[in-house]
């Protein structure tokens, strides 16, 4: 009967997954082993990735055990890894929760990496999805804020958001699955806790299928997100041009759009101004007026808004940080990790390998300058980093945003994020290697 | 201090009002009458209208006294009415509360006309905006449901939508103002109560300034809403053509658009399908498959996606209904009312006042055909029914939908709820005067 639901909506939505090779993450709680034991019965082609994060003592290596027994009983590969999740949380001035995230999605991505995977799926379900509209609603935001969590971004999937959690529990019960109840799900923080139990439950009494209007109001939402979307991309062809990194906004081709404020806040939403009505009382402001963000100036110029870096000196004419051979880690204005390794793992965007006799110290953190060049890892010969750049469809905000790791000779060694440049790439004749990872 | 920043925020929202004739909807419940308060203070120009719907007995004629005083102590003119709501409910088959709803909104437009108003005021705050975005959520809905209580909307402003309740509270309190407590507010019906009492409540623990990010949130959402309706406009006029009242919908290009289904449902959400899932699987179907409703079949032929009318009748082949001289009422397909009066207040487009000796019975209610024409009033001439809807910019959709009253000779007296035709207007030698109402 559930199983008919589940299987149905898993085999016509998602049958894009049929073919490829899953990585599930899996806590050991109700929900990913659902997820698990459902498409093990579909015959998907599904490997396990469970992440002891050590914080709950007994009780996690215990859910590690459940895992390898589960991968046991249904002859799945499970691949499972312990972190030092609270020493990491403060070596990186993150919270437990963001350092646990952070160390789950990297060690994802590198098992996707190493093992070819297609996806990672996740059990996220209606309720998570519902609860994150609702807590984003509690604080403010805009349509993108009300679209929810996707079904699909990058490499990641989410087959049960549309079930609810009590369809998951009965799918669990009916097809006599075993699961962990995790114990910090039930003293979840007190706004999630909230949401869940009080909240939710008066929705519902409202509406018993609350949830099911709400994922068709979710879709509808990434729909005309989708279409806002579009439309601004039109809108950004036609009146921004760029001038040497600089912004320029047409004001005479905006004030035509039905709602130029509604534009000019799609516009520029990415560059966080926070004084909206003094943005939009620049466009018809006189000459030389302006509004400024600790990182952007927008200045009225004539007919056109000119977005300016507050600080006056291009991203080129910075301070490069300096980094020398004893840093391990630096925090800022990145977090920036170098370890030396025996073995190297498959790179990925977070992570690159180099032999470490090949730099120079001290090596540099800067932003790019014109004729900027690197050798990218997986392309023959060199390229203008500006020219990378423009390959990439990269935003003037996103360009400013980037860091370059550089040697003491000012070559690039890695566009960090992005690209590793080859010449520092270890070989067979390396003998240090030196794990960079952001 | 209260007074400081309600009344800059109405002086500078709302400059445009300050010259003009305001009528305030006004029940005597407090927020009615902050609003009357303040705009008095400010100096704006003021009139009340209040409605007895005689729902409560002694309590409704108390509130109705209460105005009149007001009315006095402040030197402002108040219009009062009475209504049988109870007998017009029945009558009507509509609920109390649509009833009153009709009633109320139909006598401030005629006030509107017949004083020459340019507004009607109406105090709906943000913590109603916010209760009918929630009873909209939990019905399920997409973006046009959650943009929330328009500021404004044709003649209708509501210049304390920013403000919460509480802030009106205050207010009242710092200036000492009176107001009349309305029972049936404590007695709301179930669904706003359990919004407004226990759902609301909650997630203001979550966060203080709830009602202020919320009113960001639903600016921010009408704006987006905007931005969909501008693209959908614009896509429309690229892949829909119209042709003898059919809609084709071109394929191949709608294909091309980044996400087709969202387009798809952009465009046709008026037609009302329920089956969207196989509304989006015609785009690739087999030539001949449809998806139908009661009113309209969306056909795959070829290239194209047709909008049809299900009923395979053109609109103009469908029997008219008949209405003899004795029906005072009728009240399908339409509310039509038949009123012998005495005299003629202006006219709105819910009511048009006719010679009764002119008209030849039994009237007919039929939809539109190709060579229809009539005399509309306010224009010089005749006027063939197709060019008005044309320059009244209606959509296949809307002409569709609009019936015409015709005398027995097939002439037309009134395009219901558009325009009078002028060979059936009153002159000076009436002596039997009929007010037709919808």
């Amino acid at each position: 009967m559930y199983l008919t639901g589940f299987a149905k909506h898993i085999n016509s939505n998602f049958s894009f997954l049929k073919e490829k090779k899953l990585l599930i993450a899996i806590s050991g709680g109700i929900d990913s082993v659902v997820l698990t034991h459902l498409l093990h019965q579909l015959k998907y082609n599904i490997s396990l990735a469970h992440c002891n994060f050590q914080l709950r003592g007994k009780e996690s290596d215990l859910d590690e055990v459940f895992i390898k027994n589960l991968s046991k009983d249904l002859s799945i590969k499970a691949y499972t890894t312990q972190f030092k999740t609270e020493q990491f949380a403060k070596e990186l001035k993150l919270s437990t929760q963001l350092a646990a995230r952070k160390l789950r999605y990297d060690w994802f991505y590198e098992l996707t990496q190493e093992y070819d995977f297609d996806y990672i799926l996740t059990a996220h379900h209606a309720d998570d999805n519902l609860e994150t509209f609702l807590i984003n609603l509690t604080r403010g935001t805009g349509l993108e804020g009300l679209t929810g969590i996707p079904v699909i971004n990058d490499k990641i999937v989410r087959p049960l958001l549309a079930f609810s959690q009590e369809e998951i529990n009965n799918y669990a019960t009916k097809n006599n699955i075993q699961w962990r109840e995790d114990a910090s799900n039930a003293e979840t923080k007190y706004l999630r806790n909230k949401i869940r139990h009080e909240i939710i439950p008066s929705l519902k009494e409202l509406n018993p299928s609350l949830l099911e209007s709400f994922t068709k109001t979710s879709a509808f939402l990434k729909q005309s997100q989708q279409i806002v979307n579009d439309k601004i991309k039109e809108v950004y062809e036609e009146i921004i041009s760029e001038d040497r990194g600089i912004l320029k906004i047409n004001i005479s081709k905006l004030v035509q759009l039905s709602n130029p404020k509604a534009y000019l806040y799609q516009l520029l939403k990415d560059y966080k101004f926070t004084e909206w009505n003094d943005v939009y009382h620049l466009i018809y402001a006189q000459s030389g007026k302006k509004v400024s963000t600790n990182l952007h100036t927008l200045l009225k110029d004539r007919d056109f808004l000119l977005l300016l870096r507050t600080d006056k000196k291009s991203p080129s004419n910075q301070e490069p940080i300096i980094i020398n051979k004893e840093n391990t880690r630096i925090t800022n204005p990145i977090n920036l990790l170098f370890e030396n390794v025996h073995q190297q793992k498959k790179i990925n965007t977070n992570s690159i390998y180099v032999d470490k006799n090949l730099l120079n110290y001290p090596l540099s953190l800067r932003k790019w300058r014109e004729g900027d060049y690197f050798y990218p890892s997986g392309m023959i010969g060199k390229k203008k980093i500006s020219k990378y750049f423009k390959d990439e469809k990269l935003s003037v905000f996103d360009k400013e945003n980037i860091w370059l790791l550089c040697s003491n000779d000012d070559k690039i060694i890695w566009v960090v994020g992005k690209r590793q440049d080859k010449r520092f790439f270890p070989t067979s004749k390396t003998t240090e290697l030196l794990k960079m990872s952001i």
